[in-house]
């Protein structure tokens, strides 16, 4: 229904994509965003070739590609393998220098998906020739930046090639948000959040409750649950979150959670898994533009006829 | 040529509003926004009243309305008085809870504006029945909080009252932003940092160079000016500015800073005013997006043109 130049590249009938969550996106809702007219991608997570396997299996026939979290991904080259081994509708990367892998992949005529969270960073993809640069905004729900989406998608733009499609990523979760990425100059949209509170998402149904009952206000960047989960993230990438009881005791003092963090890693690990008092909700701030667990197929359609009514009526704002 | 609710209500040609920046939104700016054709407000600073008199005096004939700190304000009831004496287009509170300040204007037939950084606080300027709400997200110079426009916009849009009237600020800079606005819900935008950036703007022109010159990538939300320069800014509330020595010696080490803060002080007041490796300036990540120092009613009549063509060329993105 709309027409841009990621459409017309990857032949698909919509401008959007399913950000690869780690074992949120599984082959499910990958499967069912591609099913829908949309581009699903498969969460490589931490490089877990299982994962992967699993997830291409339960992708059936659906074509879909793969995201990595870049850091991750090199230092298990097997998973790389694997995941590219299935022809992959894209490989996927973000969160450090992913030109080795963007090259392996290009060698393979696999197109390639760079997400960027500064401007500096956005030079590095273009330099690599990737097919599509996502480009990201703090907004967003799980491991990112400080830059807003606002400022940083139009700098892209004046930044790259004229040909060279972006698409936006972080705090979009209907047609509002796409419609305003087109005008802000990019060729469509990568949705997490949105799509976690999904039927099809790969995760426990009270989590996707959650997701649509929090309020943006309540999510924050933070360190926290990296440091009580012992992910190995490089410092500079903050992961947004639903604050909770554990993020409002130790966010201002993530030193005072490392001097503890055997007594507090086993209070994080005896929590129940529902206990969202404790345990972290991934989320973006679009948080508050969700409400309720959607299909797949629907979550697509909604936003892709949102955004197609703002822009067909989006002349009326012309006076004579 | 935009005809939104703003124009409509206010009886401007376009859905442009200056922000109110302290001392840089002098008369002269606020006059040269509202001659072209937008709505120009002068900045009442942290409430003195020489300041806000002599922009008035600077404004002539032209309307304009007149932005204070709330919790400044509150301080200096006297700058408030003095202002509305001039009979403003409008009142404009920010940073805090601003209802005594607005009903004191609702008393007088002045229209009301409250800039907000959180979703509780649309809620808030909602319940007092204000005319305008700005939504202003973390891409912002100066003084605000985390939120992303991209998200706090269309929650804000959902919250209110179908003919509330919403502005967009944070990050906007051209047409672009403009167009992206309205496609999230807003009526129109408030722009600082690409006014500072003009000929008419209250402040040296070494910083309008250093604002055109500056990457959205170097600025950061910080608090290191306010104590650096005994700013008596709530804690909650950090500053954007494009970062430089003085805050990459101290942004991670305020407590470092506070501690030598005698010394430090005396180190930043002894900066030379154009020595912008200690001395602040105060911008919004949009510095990306502004390249050049421009008259005001360029700025005004560039944006309007810039959005306008998006929005007639919206359309375009239809397939058949």
């Amino acid at each position: 229904m709309l027409k841009t130049r990621f459409t017309e590249r990857f032949g698909v009938e919509h401008p959007v994509m399913l950000a690869p969550m780690d074992k949120i996106s599984g082959g499910a809702l990958a499967a069912a965003v591609t099913a829908a007219g949309g581009f699903g991608l498969i969460g490589g997570g931490y490089g877990d070739r299982e994962l992967i396997e699993t997830a291409f299996t339960e992708a059936g026939n659906q074509r879909v590609g793969v995201g990595f979290i870049t850091w991750s991904a090199q230092r298990h080259p097997e998973a790389v393998e694997a995941a590219l081994a299935h022809n992959p509708a894209a490989l996927m990367v973000s969160f450090g220098d992913g030109e080795d892998l963007v090259v392996q992949a290009q060698a393979l005529d696999i197109p390639t998906i760079w997400q960027v969270q500064t401007l500096a960073q956005v030079r590095q993809a273009m330099a690599v020739k990737v097919d599509v640069i996502v480009v990201q905004g703090q907004e967003a729900g799980g491991h990112g930046m400080d830059r807003g989406l606002t400022t940083l998608l139009p700098a892209a733009r004046d930044a790259a090639e004229q040909d060279q499609i972006i698409m936006a990523a972080g705090g979009i979760a209907d047609g509002r948000g796409l419609a305003a990425a087109l005008m802000l100059g990019a060729d469509g949209v990568m949705m997490g959040t949105r799509f976690w509170a999904s039927a099809e998402a790969n995760g426990p149904d009270a989590a996707k409750q959650a997701i649509a009952a929090a309020e943006g206000d309540r999510t924050l960047r933070s360190k926290v649950f990296d440091v009580a989960r012992d992910a190995d993230w490089p410092w500079k990438y903050t992961g947004r979150v639903v604050g909770n009881d554990f993020s409002d005791k130790w966010h201002r003092d993530v030193e005072g959670l490392q001097a503890d963090i055997e007594v507090q890693r086993a209070v994080y690990n005896a929590s129940a898994e529902d206990d969202f008092s404790t345990r972290v909700v991934i989320a973006g701030e679009a948080v508050d533009l969700i409400t309720s667990v959607e299909p797949a197929a629907k979550i697509v359609t909604d936003t892709v006829e949102g955004a197609a009514k703002l822009l067909n009526g989006a002349k009326g704002y012309l006076s004579a």
